[in-house]
Parts: structure tokens; sequence; C-alpha cells
């Protein structure tokens, strides 16, 4: 009964009355999305799968983000939801930390591609897959991760089916069958973070998300209990339910307003940090006048991220001091300022050097006191109270242009990132997906 | 640890080593396999398959079985690891209830009819899957399959994966990238059971297997240390382990051997009491001489198997009384005595209608008595010791040959048939697969 109330909000609910902020959010989601994905699609995993896909003489039906290259509708699911995971600087829901929109928009995307979608009907139905998707998460996490699931790979392929199941409007048995089919494909032990299969779980949660609503469209059976049965996805993929939200009523409070996106291509705890030093740098403070940056931390950031020499850009990614070093000088924090270069260069070691840090227990997770010493001059205190990308301080639309630019920069033209931005930002009024598309390609 | 000297086992194992009578059992499963697969050929859940294949304009790379459709690589090993578990009679390992062949061969068989590969080769490649599959079973089972995983689907990947790695030579570290990407693909929950998602499962492990070693082929990587981790497969997926059998030499005592092939398209606990009927029919007894026939069986058989008025086919595998009757009548319980035609045929309720059966607790699983009442003649009993099927009793070369015979009689002349047979004992000298792939269309 469960999924089946589930399932009927799903193919049901009335897409007018989605309101006009939570299709803004889908766009910022998607412009989000797009900049991760065209941004790392020189990685080596994306080469590596578009090989796979040649030696199945894939057809070429939707394009790899970046590229022009095509494969057929399954792998570009697979490499376009690989690729916008690669830098771990996608979108999350804080607390069930669920990226949503890498499983989703690529097997959207590719299937909108193909059929020539609106991009009004390609918002709608993203909100719907992430409705459904999160509504999952939250039904069996924190446990579910806890056990060792990557929770984006494993209800991943739910948001997928959903989404598109509604863009094909599937009747709700045939609904039913593709939450079950997709139920069935968990992808994604946490074993593999720190590898290449890490983002390998959001595109192929795409991917079975968009083989399963092929075979239910043809009538393909699955179990129309797959959540909450004894032996179905819920129970044996974690150890704690709580269902209640699966029978709550559609679209008064839509999950997707609680999406967040990242300002800083590195883990969560050190953003206050970054946020600190970004706002002394625009004080007008220059490198060369700091005598010392003493932060005040959350117990977590030490715990986590407390390498003080780094050697390459992983290691950066975890050197709370590197973090502050690179985003003072370069007033940013994006891919670029963990690059090898950077994490050698002699000015990034030189003030990374002045920078210490010691636990606050007082501290919140979102916040930092920052404090600069200056030669010459009065002490300078930079307090966070929230950092930017937190729930209290989401990123602004203009942050998330600056973000696309910075992560597409060196593969797209000053003028095509800003046609780019303009696209997203009116999606609702394209007739289809292919102009934005094919802007992409580097 | 032990992942990697798992995987330099099943790299560098000497293939020259494996005995005659495990290439023969390797044979022996084929034969099974094939007849399962041949004869499920036109399920619609086949044709469902192929639908979903075509939207993906997928490449003629390799044969579904029994039909001169070709898809790619992919939907291939999908397609046919699906059909040949539709039946639910193909192999099994009854120690952990998984059905080895189903995962394995499709994956191999598209890749050898792709690339021409020789008999020798892809028997060998066969005993390595297995060995490496089962391992894994043992090492989790029986807490994963109690948890309410389908082992089939979920270990099967690994199958696949060591059997398709092996005959394209991975080295030890992509092979290792192929376990681990196979382990972070698990399909099949029990949930399913009952619905076309079920065979989905072996189908898709297939699939899975295969695409983790043609990504692993290129060095997309992944973890090394997939199945004992913590966050690891085995963890993840079982409550309790044992890993000694991973750490075991190979070579000694292959799994293979102790497959065991189903001869009665029904669950196993009737298999005592059908055999008993064929027993008594050969006896020269007819139907009409028949006043009872009174079953002593063990205690599974009342609580899986009681059904006294079965309405179809599937309520007919779940009588007893239908089983006996039937293959009294027909000396076999193959797919076609469950037929609807033959549920409702006169004859068939009339013995039925005979049949009695009351538990005796001293008996084993796989012995049953059976006593006979004949009018105007004494009673006669057939004491079964062990079923037909079980490890004690295994099914002869010639009992696979009539499995096989009966499963395809449908869509094969009896020539052709007859020449699969001698082209299946005869694999290892066979240049490539083509010609048996060709003679089982049907």
């Amino acid at each position: 009964m469960l999924s089946r109330n589930f399932i009927k909000n799903m193919v049901n609910c009335p897409l007018d009355s989605i309101p006009s902020e939570v299709l803004h959010e889908a766009k910022r989601s998607f412009l989000n999305w797009l900049g991760v994905g065209v941004g790392a699609h020189r990685h080596s995993s994306v080469a590596k799968a578009i090989n796979a896909a040649r030696v199945l003489k894939s057809a070429p039906q939707a394009t790899i983000l970046g590229t022009s290259i095509k494969t057929d509708l399954q792998f570009a699911s697979l490499i376009n939801g690989m690729s916008s995971h690669v830098f771990d600087f996608d979108d999350t829901f804080l607390d069930t930390v669920l990226h949503p929109s890498a499983p989703v928009f690529p097997a959207l995307l590719a299937w909108s591609e193909h059929k020539g979608i609106s991009g009004q009907n390609f918002l709608q139905a993203f909100v719907i897959g992430v409705e459904a998707e999160q509504r999952i998460a939250k039904v069996i996490c924190p446990s579910h991760y806890n056990r060792g699931w990557h929770v984006t790979g494993t209800v991943g392929a739910f948001g997928a089916a959903a989404a598109l199941g509604r863009l094909m409007s599937l009747s709700e048995e045939q609904m039913g069958y593709a939450i079950g089919l997709a139920s069935t494909q968990p992808t994604g032990l946490r074993e593999m973070f720190g590898t290449m299969a890490k983002p390998f779980h959001s595109g192929k949660a795409a991917a079975n998300g968009l083989l399963a609503v092929l075979l239910a469209r043809e009538g393909f059976t699955s179990s129309l209990q797959a959540l909450e049965a004894k032996r179905g996805f819920c129970s044996v993929l974690a150890e704690e339910q709580d269902y209640t939200i699966l029978s709550q009523p559609w679209g008064s409070d839509w999950q997707l307003m609680y999406n967040a996106y990242k300002p800083f291509a590195c883990g969560v705890v050190t953003h206050p940090a970054i946020d600190g030093a970004i706002q002394l740098a625009a004080r007008g403070v220059k490198a060369d006048e700091i005598e010392a940056i003493n932060l005040e931390v959350h117990p977590l950031v030490l715990e986590l991220t407390g390498k003080t020499e780094p050697m390459d850009q992983l290691q950066a990614k975890f050197s709370v001091y590197h973090c502050v070093a690179a985003a003072f000088l370069y007033g940013k924090a994006g891919e670029g300022q963990f690059s090898e270069e950077i994490v050698h260069s002699a000015d990034v070691i030189k003030l990374r050097g002045k920078v210490t840090a010691r636990v606050n227990d007082r501290l919140a997770e979102d916040q930092v006191i920052l404090q600069a010493q200056i030669y010459g001059r009065e002490p300078m205190e930079v307090v966070v109270e929230h950092a930017l990308g937190s729930p209290k301080k989401p990123l602004s639309d203009r942050n998330l242009e600056e973000k696309f630019e910075d992560l597409t920069a060196p593969y797209l033209s000053k003028k095509t990132r800003q046609q780019i931005i303009s696209n997203a930002w009116n999606l609702e009024r394209s007739s289809d997906l292919i102009e934005i598309i094919q802007l992409c390609i580097s």
C-alpha cells in the first residue's frame, strides 16, 4: 500500500502546480550540474567509459557532455552521471548526503535530446524525480549510509526512473514496475570512495533507472511492494526505516527546495575557513602584509583536514591550511585552486606556513573565527556565522553563475559560457535542450 | 590481502591443469543451460527486453538464444541470462542456492561469438568463473540469502567478470578492478520472486559483469579490497562471513563438480515423489488400475506443495498431487507437464484425486515412500532413497540429453536437437561457438 500511494503521487501529481520558485531551483540545479559535468569531461574515467561504449558499438543517440561524441541513451546516462560527480562538487541534500542531480539529469537529458523534449517538461520531470529519490533516501538514512551504501548510487536509480517515467507518462502500473526494477539494481558500496568507481555509482544509477523505465514501459513486471516489503529495498538495505514521508502528500513542501550547492571544490568542513579567507582578502589585505592567520575551527576540521604539507591535488583538499592560503590568494577555491601547480607554488606554500588552526568546541560546523596578524597594523578578525553554501547562506544565482564560469573556463569561451547561463535561466521557454547541449561542446 | 590472493588465483591458475572430468562437467552445465534458455526464448519477458534493446538501437553483435535476433554484447548477456532462469529449471549449487550458469554463460557466449573464441577456451573460462562466484557465495551464505538477497543476481556478476576477465587475459590489477566494479553493482532482492524481475537478476548480473570487465580493461579503477573491506561487499551484504575459502588454493577441488541439475521443472521438494511415480509407471502399472497412491513424505513437501486442486501452471508446481499424477501419466515432469492444458486434463484430475500424502518425520528431503493400491492386485511399494538429481543420484549424461530434448522439442527438429547435443559433448574440439548458436535458432 505504501508503494502504491507513493507511486500514485509520482504519476498523478499535477505538474502545473509546481510553483515557479521550485522550477527556478531546478534551473539552479541544472546550471550547477552542467558546470561540474562539463568541467570534468576530460577526466580519464570519462575516456575509459567512452572506450567501453565503443566496444559495444553504442548507437549515437545522445551527447556526452562537453564533447561532440554521442553514445546510446544508456551510456550517455552512465557517462554524464559519472562526469558530474567526478569532482565531488555537485549538489547535496545535507540531511541524507544524497547528491540528487547526478543520477537524474543524465537520464533525463539523454532522453530529452533524443526525443526533442521541451525545457519546461524537462524541468518538471526533474522536480518529480528528485522528490521521489529524496523521499526514499529519507526513509532509510542515516542507517543505510552507515551500513556502507553510497546513497546517491542506490537511491539515484529511483530518481532517474521517476523522472523519466513521468516524462514518458507511464501508467501507475508501469511506474510501479519501474520503481521495482530500480529497487532491485542498487549500485554503490562506500568502499569504492577514492576510486573511479565512486562517480561510476551515480552514472550507473542513471543508466539503471533508464533501463527500469524502458522495461516497465513494455509491461516487464516486478514487485509492486518493492520499497516496504519484508525482503524489499528498505529492509534489505538499511537497519532502520521511517516510512512516514512515503505517505505524505506531494506539492506543498517540495524536497528540491532544500538542495544545496558547494561553492568550493573540497569537503564542506573547510568551507567556513575558505569563506573567511576570501572575506579577508576582499578587505584589501595583501599576502606579503600577513604575519599569521590563526583559525578557530569546529573539531571536525582538524580531524578531517589537518594535513599541513599537502603534496598533490587530493591531499590539498584535505588541508585546511592549503584551502585558506589558496582561497586568500585567488579569491576562490574552485577545482583550479587544487591543481598540482598551485599546490606546489611558492606563494601558496609561503602563506600556508603562516596559517595555524585550533579547535573551538563552541563553534558550529558552518562557523569559523579567523584572526589575521598584519605587519605594522592592528590584527583583523573575520567571524563567519554561516559559511557560504550552508543552508543559512545559500549560493546566490550570481554565485552559481561564477561557479559555472570557473568550472568551464578552461574549455569554453566567455561568450559561450554566458550564452549557456542565459539559456539555463530561460530553460522553461526552450522548445528543446539541443542548443544548450551543443553550446557545451568544447 | 584476501582479495589480492583470490584474484591472483583467478588470473594465474593454470588452465591446462583443469582435469577432463571438470571440463566434462562444464559441458554438462552448458547443455543444461542451453536447453533451459532455448526452451524459454519465447517467454514474454524476452520479447519485452528485446524491445528495450531496440529503443537503444543496440548493435547486432551477439545472438539471442533460440532466435536469429542479435543485440550488443550487453543486451545479449542480459537477455540470455534472463531466459535461462525463467523456468527456474537451471543448475544449482545446493549449499548456497546459487544458480551458477545463468549469469556466466551468457556473457561468455556473447563475447565468444563476437570474437570467435574456441570451445576449449570457452569451457575453461566458465570453470574459472564458476569457481570465483561459488567461493564468494560460500563466504556470505546463508546469511546473505536470509537477509533478502537473490545470490544468483548479486554474486553472479563476479562469475561473469572472472570468466570474461580470464578469457581476455586481464592482468591482476585489471582483474582486481573488475571484481571491485562487479561488487558495487549487486542485483537482486528476493522480494522480486514471482515476477519477471527474478530472472532479470541473473541476466543483469551477466551484463554487469561484462561492463565491469570492459571498464577494468581500460584501467577504470575500483577498490582492490572490495570483498573483505569494512564497507565492502561481504560486510555490507551479509551478516556473517567465513573468508576461509578465499585463501584456499585453486585446482584440487573444483567447485563446478558440485553443480546439480534439476530433472523436473518444479521445486526440489517434490522430486522424490515424482521420481517414485515415474518408477511406478515403469513397472507397467496403468492409470486405470490404480485405486490410490499413498505417499509418505518429508514435512516440507506438504508445507510447500500441499495444494490439492491447482488451477494454473504455477499452482501445479506447488501441488505434489499434480506432480505425481502428471509424472505417472507422462513418465516425466518437464515444463510441458505443467501446462494449463495438462493441469485441466480429465486424466490428470482423475488420478490426482487418488493421491494422498502424509508426513513421515524420519524421511530425508530426497526420500519418499510411495505405495500404490491396485484393483485386484497386491499393493506395490516404491522406496526412493535418493531422488534423481540429488547429490547422491546426479543426472546422467543421458538424463541431461533427455532434458535438453524435452525443453527444445517444441522449437527444434529431432535431427537438430541431436546435432546440438553431439556438438556440446565435443565442444572442446570446436574452433568457435558459432555453429551451436546457429543450430539453436528455431
